[in-house]
């Protein structure tokens, strides 16, 4: 898969040791996160995030809301607006409290967002955003009709300028705390499904719903 | 404790219905969380999105990093900034793709940030900080020495203007879709530890971190 090439605004200025330009690395994480945070400027021109589901057709990242939400009309048109994806796996303890981290993988992508306007593509986005937060739920589910396709919003943010963040492994003490008396070490950390709770008198939960995991 | 007054910027236009103004329930869910998403805007004048941790210090968010960070550099010239916090409790499984949902609780932060200079309040938000990330732990590991402090940037927003959104409860399908014969629920979703792994050879974790929960 290509690399993706750092633009002057992806380019890492710090702990650049931390980029990763490679998308296929990139699309994993956003295949494994459901959430983002979308940035914007509101009228004021000052940065507002909110958070909302997303799915990914090939190098394209799918939003999708109502079409009455404030966020959505001022994406389609085409403010400049950054989603950043972040997936958290763990906790790094250090012996010094200064080099407590946490290990993460996050994708920050850059652009603008283009509406989806043909029902057809509209549908295939809502299908790939379903499929995106649980996959098999698209063919047991009812599908959306004309009239909820009116009331969507889709949009599509072409996955050009894009990079990751990467931090993995123990904690990096200096040399001269290695000796310390304290507990060092990594506490893995990973969004875990529950028991499924049914809405009223229900089946059994099919397999993908009762075996669900991500990544 | 206080309502908080909805602003002009934090009024929710939409879904109301959603919109939580109560300071109790915003501190409760900034202190689940330990995970931020700060948005500024870039020297052109772009969003930019960024995850990074965070602490609660009263009525106040505390954000740090490297003194060498071009995003604290920037958050101390006090440029405006939003700072918002999501917990995912769920997917929201309906019987139509279009009711499909997610359970989350999110808290938005506006404001600009200001610079902590004093050593000792300083050292004071660090161990807030980490104590938010893992409670217990300030206790046990090397304090911050005078140069880790220097190398330390550490920034604190005021929690005046904030919202929050919370969506709880089963799936809303419409009337008529209620027999249809597709399972309907919720599937939970935690952040949940998993075994601590040591750096190298090391005691056993002890108990804040071998019984670390979130909430």
């Amino acid at each position: 898969m290509a690399q993706i090439f750092p633009t002057e605004r992806t380019t890492l200025r710090r702990l650049s040791k931390r980029g990763v330009f490679d998308r296929e690395q990139v699309y994993t994480i956003l295949d494994e996160a459901f959430i983002c945070h979308a940035g914007f400027n509101d009228e004021t021109g000052r940065p507002v995030v909110i958070p909302t589901a997303f799915g990914r057709d090939n190098d394209r990242l799918l939003l999708h809301g109502s079409a009455a939400s404030r966020m959505l009309r001022e994406f389609a048109s085409r403010v400049p607006i950054c989603v950043t994806v972040t997936l958290i796996d763990g906790l790094v303890l250090a012996r010094s409290a200064f080099h407590h981290s946490i290990n993460y993988r996050s994708v920050v992508v850059l652009g603008e967002a283009e509406k989806i306007e043909d029902e057809t593509q509209k549908n295939e986005a809502l299908r790939i955003i379903t499929e995106h937060l649980v996959p098999g739920r698209w063919n047991d589910a009812r599908p959306p009709n004309g009239q909820e396709l009116k009331a969507t919003s889709v949009l599509a943010l072409d996955l050009n300028e894009v990079s990751a963040k990467v931090r993995t492994g123990g904690p990096i003490d200096d040399e001269e705390d290695l000796g310390l008396p304290v507990w060092a070490g990594v506490l893995p950390l990973r969004l875990t499904p529950g028991q499924p709770i049914p809405d009223g008198d229900q089946p059994a939960a099919p397999a993908y719903i009762s075996n669900y995991r991500r990544g």
